[in-house]
């Protein structure tokens, strides 16, 4: 391709973003030097402060700007909850659906040992410890319904069942709005499995 | 979202990309702090470098890092014939291609009266006279084959007519593979109209 040495690099570099390849990053390459160049000067600032900036949370892990995260340092939220997600998307998911007002502990990923992560890797110890040194009372599993996020809500259930908190699972079965003939069998089976008897207050 | 105030920025900056939309964005900040800050900060002093060090050819008006670009500093491209495309990307394609061995007037747009784009915005004062001054003798037109780039070319024909240069455009019909019965009619009739007679040698 006949770019100049610069731009060459700056395509190199942004197919290292997660769904770009070569032709979009010569796309986005070129774009921002023909109508954006203060964007991309703002993108480039923006990207050095975060990659250098971001830390993690002391106590949940998740990403923060200093030791502790803002919502493990706030008093408003309840800290008898925890509630256990996968990454921080997750987090900013539940948060967005509102509702809950506990605590998060983030794994930044899941159990895989094939991939050499282990309990260590994930931070489980971490929250053993502060499950047997703390006073939560309520251990949420929110990670997610694949083979390795249920293996890793499993393992975790199994590390907490000598403690005082009580493990639960958030509920699987069939969502809001969905239609029956379109479910796949195996959220259905959950659905029947999982059933509750209907109150009638 | 609960994303801290650095993350936000991110995300926010990485959604002036064509095609990146918030969803897309915040995938990428997520990933990029979780595996790759190296690599963040790589395409964060690329971008940064190109943006600032990226400078229009003095000749061509392609992208590039001095007064001039190599492909108008070199003495092996034949500067009789100069190739007119609309962006640089159409020069990458048609130099990828192989086979053109002149020059290049790249127009960084074509004409769009609408949006307040004339003859000077995209550089064709600077091409008239590099025809005249110079010894150009053929203007190969390949701006694209939509309504602005036909009008565009046609624009450029009118203006050159009086010179001695010869003004050319490249061929349009089936491509190369291309079978009738999927064709559109435009091209069928483009291909129609532009049909050579078959030589025998």
């Amino acid at each position: 391709m006949s770019f100049s040495p610069l731009i060459n690099e700056l395509v190199e570099s942004l197919t290292i973003l997660p769904g770009v390849g070569r032709k979009s990053a010569q796309r986005m390459a070129l774009q921002l030097l023909e109508r954006n160049r203060a964007g991309g000067l703002r993108l480039s600032a923006a990207l050095s402060r975060a990659m250098d900036g971001i830390v993690r949370c002391r106590c949940c892990q998740n990403f923060a700007e200093s030791d502790y995260c803002p919502v493990c340092l706030t008093d408003r939220r309840d800290a008898e909850q925890v509630c256990v997600v996968e990454t921080p998307s997750d987090l900013a998911a539940i948060e967005s659906a509102g509702g809950f007002k506990g605590r998060y502990f983030v794994l930044m990923g899941h159990l895989s040992p094939i991939d050499g992560i282990g309990p260590d890797e994930i931070g489980l110890t971490i929250l053993a410890k502060q499950v047997t040194e703390g006073h939560i009372k309520e251990v949420i599993l929110a990670t997610n319904s694949t083979v390795e996020g249920e293996a890793t809500a499993y393992f975790i259930a199994q590390m907490l069942a000598n403690t005082s908190a009580l493990v639960t699972r958030i509920a699987h079965g069939i969502p809001l709005g969905g239609e029956l003939g379109y479910i796949d069998g195996g959220t259905l089976s959950h659905a029947f499995s999982g059933r509750k008897p209907v109150s009638n207050d």
